[in-house]
Order: C-alpha cells, then sequence, then structure tokens
C-alpha cells in the first residue's frame, strides 16, 4: 500500500495574520448563548489592532455580545492551500467620536437590513493563524 | 439628506440551505470551551440530512466536540449578495461500517496533517439561512 503525502501546516505569525485581517472584510463571530455556540457572519474593518464591525442594537447577536467573550474567524482557500486567522476577545459597543479623528464606522454598505446600527470593537486577546497546504 | 436603500434579507427555507450545504466542502465549527466560544474551519460533505467531517483524535477540537452543542456555518458572498447557512445540532463521533453501505469519509484529501483521523457527524436540530441582498 503506498502511502500518500499529508498536508502541511504552517502557522502565522501576528504580522502574517493581521495583514489576512486588514485583506479581508467579511468574517464570522461566535459568541455563547445558554451556553451553547453560535456563529453569525458579519463585514468587518480591522483597524488599530481591533475588529470592528456593525450591529442592529435589537438583533440577536447584540444581545449576547456584551456578556463575555468572543471569537472571530476569516479564512479563504486557494488552490491547494487553506488559511484561517482566529481571533479570541471581548467585544465593546463603541460611540463614535469624529471630532478625535475616528476613523468612523464601515467604508461601505452594511449588510444589515437596518438604519439604526450600533458599533462594536472587538479587542484582541489572542490572535493565531494558520495555512494548510495539501501535497501536489 | 437622501435616504438610502437598506439592504434586504431572505430567509433561505430548510431545502434551500440543505442545496446550498450539498454544494459546499468548506465551512465553520463552533464549540465551547470553559465557557468561551472557539471557531474551527473544517472540510466537510453534507450527506443524509448530517454534516460530516474529520478530525484529529488527538487535536484541541475533538476533546470539546462531544461534550455538548456545536455550531456549523457556511456562507459565501457573490456580487450583491451574500448568503449564510447555520446549523445547530449535537456532535458524534461515527465508526464507520462499509459492510452496511455506509458512504464513507470525505471524499478528497482532508486538510488534516494527521494520519489517523475520527470521523464526526452533526446531527441538525436547526438549520436556517438568510440571504442578503445589498441595494443596486
Amino acid at each position: 500500500m503506498t502511502e500518500t503525502a499529508l498536508p502541511t501546516i504552517e502557522e502565522l505569525d501576528a504580522r502574517q495574520s493581521w495583514q489576512l485581517l486588514e485583506e479581508q472584510e467579511y468574517g464570522r463571530i461566535a459568541v455563547v448563548r445558554s451556553g451553547r455556540p453560535e456563529i453569525y457572519p458579519v463585514n468587518y474593518l480591522a483597524l488599530q489592532g481591533r475588529i470592528r464591525f456593525h450591529t442592529a442594537p435589537g438583533a440577536k447577536l447584540f444581545g449576547v455580545l456584551l456578556d463575555g467573550h468572543v471569537a472571530f474567524e476569516i479564512d479563504g482557500v486557494d488552490g491547494g492551500t487553506a488559511w484561517s486567522v482566529l481571533v479570541k476577545g471581548t467585544a465593546e459597543e463603541v460611540q463614535l467620536s469624529p471630532d478625535r479623528g475616528d476613523p468612523g464606522p464601515l467604508p461601505e454598505v452594511p449588510w444589515m437590513p437596518e438604519r439604526r446600527t450600533a458599533v462594536v470593537d472587538i479587542t484582541p486577546i489572542e490572535v493565531t493563524g494558520r495555512r494548510f497546504r495539501r501535497p501536489a
């Protein structure tokens, strides 16, 4: 029986992980509600070492977001390579102050179908990234 | 001030959600570890109403996977449209029995860089899907 080659994993360092976070605009946030995990896709912006996104103040996500820890993930597949970046941290609502040169909310029209949105920042505690390569 | 049009959300029914689950092969699973959410990207196969994926028996994911509830998510962006499907359920390790016509593990080389893998099935409790359309 022929042994097939196995995929390899490369750990990404913080700089590589943040570069990917800054290039992308679409990720997923996981929260715990009543002891169970939930995942929500979000548009986001990585800025100044934080992950910013919008949510509707009345949305299910917003209710549990600020209670505790969150996980945030982005990933991509490119031919024989897949990569992912995982951010663990805490979330807090942000009151934007344009006067202080705050870069403001997201640059694009959000996917949110509500006019009232809350701006939430994730402050990372841990950022890790991995790249998987399939054998040729 | 001109009012800009807002995105709209369309709820996908079970058939539409499963069709997307069957078309894709790359998703994310969320688990709770010590009360905190974690997200792991996985290759998967949707079959017979379940979500099947591989994990290494020694992996961090495997340790918490079987303790309780999991969430599984896939999504995609296509021009002015984004969609996502969320599966909530429980996970269990599967002992494959080719004798019984079991369709076996995943059809592709997994991303897992280990030769020993465990096969895990998610049994869905709830499957929901949404499609977001940005205004033209």
